[in-house]
């Protein structure tokens, strides 16, 4: 799928390390795909508040947990083909540290991303979402400031799409891209298959495919499109032509 | 510049004869470079509310405003390399009579559109924008109907793009889409130049051009953009790739 | 399911005769069951809008898929064990007359209802439901009022829900009630396999129950609860407790 | 209080004959102390849904509710030291037919206001409210067209206010003006003491108008405001110095 | 009043010591009439700027004002027959620690509570309302999370209410819930007069609660409401009847 | 200008040095003409992230980036007529510490502000913005507290107005009043054109400034205001007149 296309720079700021499979996998194996360098970084494991699966396995232990994800999402953006980083900051909450946030802005500086995912903004669930969603805007500024460590180079006004939130209506979330991610979804379906943590997860996602497929058909998108992932954007999209 | 790419089908449903040239000119003159098919529709010539300049002269009259306005309209469409039809529905306020909104429907089946311009949904100024707008999304909505005028073909799920208002915050606008229009902003420019009555908003709208291209360098176009456009989609962009 | 319970009065006010259905059958269906008296009122049959699978069969009038779809209305109908009105009143447009909204007034005022079920206020995708929801509004203020119609007795405050539609986020649907249809769901399940004009909605519906019912139990309710309908109330809700 | 003031012209447009009473009483008699033209515009008496103490005397006609309707309005305007005019033109629904508009567009021109006064845009309770905020933005924009009416004189860029409805925060207001009507407090009280059919709401605003001055205090007001009215801008403010 | 009814269990997040008096004071008094457990939370005594009766009085020093605020809030929550807790944070700013978080945490976990109370999220006039409820939410997180502290147990999906602000508008509240406190409005009445560092705001508090009262009737309460109080949900309501 | 008018105090809290130039150099000026007292806060030099324009220049360093900062700031704020302080925080982000926000509220108990002017709350693009503005909502509250340092005197209920974001409908900001600028836009122009680091931004905040007067004239303005300066207030204003 790469051809002459000119390759992309994509980088996924996430809470915990299960959400970029379950909420951007499709776009991350897409991207891939076609030859695009495609960067995870997971600000934690999601050890305490997401991994029921495997508290409620005998004798478990927080280092075990943290091992058990590590490893499956590994498993999980091998098979999107991707790249991971684990910060582990703790979750519930996370917090991001000020040596953290200056990690985030050196590998935004190194990737020099033409594409920044992340969460929505205010997740009344979930409030590790919102702080990794004001890590990537905040570390997106810095970033692009030029009078940070002069020995790297600033990025430019890289585009900003957050991923669908659990329940997107309580969220604030309002898709305005839906991306066709047909031709990449035994992937996503493989990557999900992965995370025994969640694994309660996997007919619910398969079925938001589906679903965001039909309303990507219901916004023009050709019949072939079976499967779709909804993003909202936090910037204007800049065109050449009318879309 | 039309090259191998497929043509595609723009059409402007517009309240006053003038709309199509201050808000939109640089985006139809860029499809019609591109060999699209752009109509414009007037539903009328804001003969009332949008022609201080004519009205200012000596002995003018109604009918004779509504034929400088259809002329000028013209001579712009033409610096634009588009069509454009009148529908003489009356302004101050605009009301879209059922056959009128019929004729929508079928200029809709006819043009088989794949984008269709309008004004916002809610201008506090100017209910005749508001009337436009609900007439695109009504129309659009008949024109899908499978059981409507057999002897014609629906039309799918157009995109529907709003285009910028005089007073965009105050109208609810937020832009996610910035067009650029550099390639054909000699072209607007003369559209505009040729719309005698409302002279006074040609350098309004010329410095409207070139500080939407300075926003869509800062959201990542690249620094030959000089002027562009703001326009804001009513349902989600369908994509194949991350943008 | 009956028991002491005060028996209620239900009255949906929709546009199109699938819509009862597809968007709240579940809700129609578990009042019908605990023996309130719950009527459906469809303004037109979605005759030209919302009858795909009729308009493909061969040499179809309109005649016929009006009466079909009024037959398939009544079953699905009785199905749920609800009574159901047709105003015929036409689709895509859908147009309320003055009679319409006399003969709708009349109807609340038979049924005093606890509560209206319509559409939300503005879908973008089909302005028919903001018609009905506005027919409902305007309708419920017109029975009100002491002075209409001295002859039968006003309504009191009527709650109004509006039931989801097909793109929730873009029609700025927010669901604050989710409910739990589970003891009705093969009711529901029943009702729209009826429906053959739309049979390609039975499992975006069937798998829409049960996303609603993931998250029903994400906000709290019991683990027994599989299938939900998302509803988004109109007016504060009035309660005699902390829920 | 009027001095060397220039005098200023207010044009209240409102849907049934008392709200001008409860929900502007104070700005109307404010105004009209300081020697202001003010004209109160009644689309309707609102005799079938706002007249329910009349209503519930014995042998009640409609015609002899419209008639105390408009005394009791006389009487409250010439409390407030205001002129009012009657439309007539029927309530729960209020219709505005082009007459109407035409006739209110003449008014208008003729007033040449400085401030409009309005219900908001949207009240779901009650839709003639939304009816005459929208007649008010209709006929502002048609009495400002340079080519309606040739004999008479366009209006200016006059600013709306809404005035507050009875459950603020479920039709979506927000007050962004806070204004002081201590001085006329009394008037207000009693013209609101006229208000025979619905003399149950006269504590209701004495207590409102208390709180609302509190919360003027609360935003810098000085002591000796004692009573407020809140409103809120459709317009930007237009403003020679930072307040 | 308590019957046969399930007991619950309720917590209040609240910035200052007069909060849950004033906002919330009627649901806990009703809450505790019918058995439930009912904890107050104070996470300051609002001793430097909720607390300007006692800073009138001559000689008054913070340790002072602190153990008035105390034992009026410790009286006030008697007379509301609920259980107060005090953080002592320190207020104007009220700053929450790790610490205090986890105690708020353990709190919950203790609690197991079915509705949490607290401040809405976004107070112009207060920033410490924000706190407390960015508190709520970021507590009711962590207690959630299966690996945090393996001793004690998960709370489900609590739940959470936010009491009306003191300008509600302005703080975006928008009532979703008008709860009755007619029943125990004579306990709140007490409770709001012990209260002597604010002593201006009983009259202010018991109008509310008559005017939320009314609006209750408007919405649907029977006559016999009389006062009420306003709600606003975080998340949605999950039932099993149309309500 | 001074003539018999009460003189005022303004305060505005800006994240960057540049920003009061850019965003508010008129209105500062034009309270500064009236014999106002006139104090800006710049939390930074803004030697990171707005420096462009000196960081291109050779062997440049970060002092004397804050150097040039700092002397361009104070001769811009010398030919507006107002005072500027620099707490030096560091931008890119900003991190207001608690020392810092003493400092800040003792300026304002010093000040004793009629107006305080700041950033919107949500700028995506610079999250060092938002920051200011919630330094400005947290640092006035504290400086109301009573129990707050009791050698200095409270402040009142302070109007806060937010300057105008570089991309407005992006961030939330709705204009509620345009400040005429005609009479002090040549003192605006020439503080602009002493910011050396950003002189790409004169032009476009010149045209801004007429954009904004042709909106002033739009919303009622008279003829012969040429610049206008757009803000959104935070709260309510408190008015004696309808306006």
């Amino acid at each position: 799928m790469t051809g002459s296309r000119v390759t992309r720079s994509i980088v996924a700021i996430t809470a915990h390390s299960g959400d970029f499979v379950w909420r951007a996998g499709g776009a991350l194996a897409l991207s891939a795909a076609r030859g695009d360098s495609v960067r995870v970084i997971c600000l934690s494991f999601g050890e305490r508040g997401e991994s029921q699966g495997l508290w409620k396995r005998p004798h478990m232990e927080m280092d075990t947990v943290k091992r058990i994800r590590r490893e499956e999402a590994e498993e999980a953006a091998a098979a999107l083909g991707v790249d991971v980083d684990f910060y582990d900051l703790g979750d519930y909450p996370l917090v991001v540290s000020e040596d953290a946030r200056e990690r985030v802005v050196a590998a935004l500086r190194d990737a020099q991303p033409d594409v920044l995912l992340t969460h929505v903004a205010n997740d009344p669930y979930n409030r590790d979402h919102n702080t990794a969603h004001e890590t990537a805007l905040a570390t997106r500024m810095v970033a692009q400031a030029m009078g940070h460590d002069r020995a790297t180079t600033p990025i430019g006004a890289t585009q900003v799409l957050m991923f669908e939130p659990h329940q997107p209506e309580v969220c604030g979330f309002v898709p305005n891209l839906l991306l066709d991610i047909t031709p990449v979804f035994d992937r996503k379906r493989k990557a999900m298959e992965v995370m025994s943590a969640q694994h309660h997860l996997i007919e619910y996602y398969t079925e938001l495919g589906q679903r965001r497929g039909v309303q990507a058909r219901r916004n023009g998108a050709s019949g072939d499109v079976l499967q779709a992932e909804a993003y909202q954007r936090v910037f204007p999209l800049v065109g050449a032509e009318l879309i």
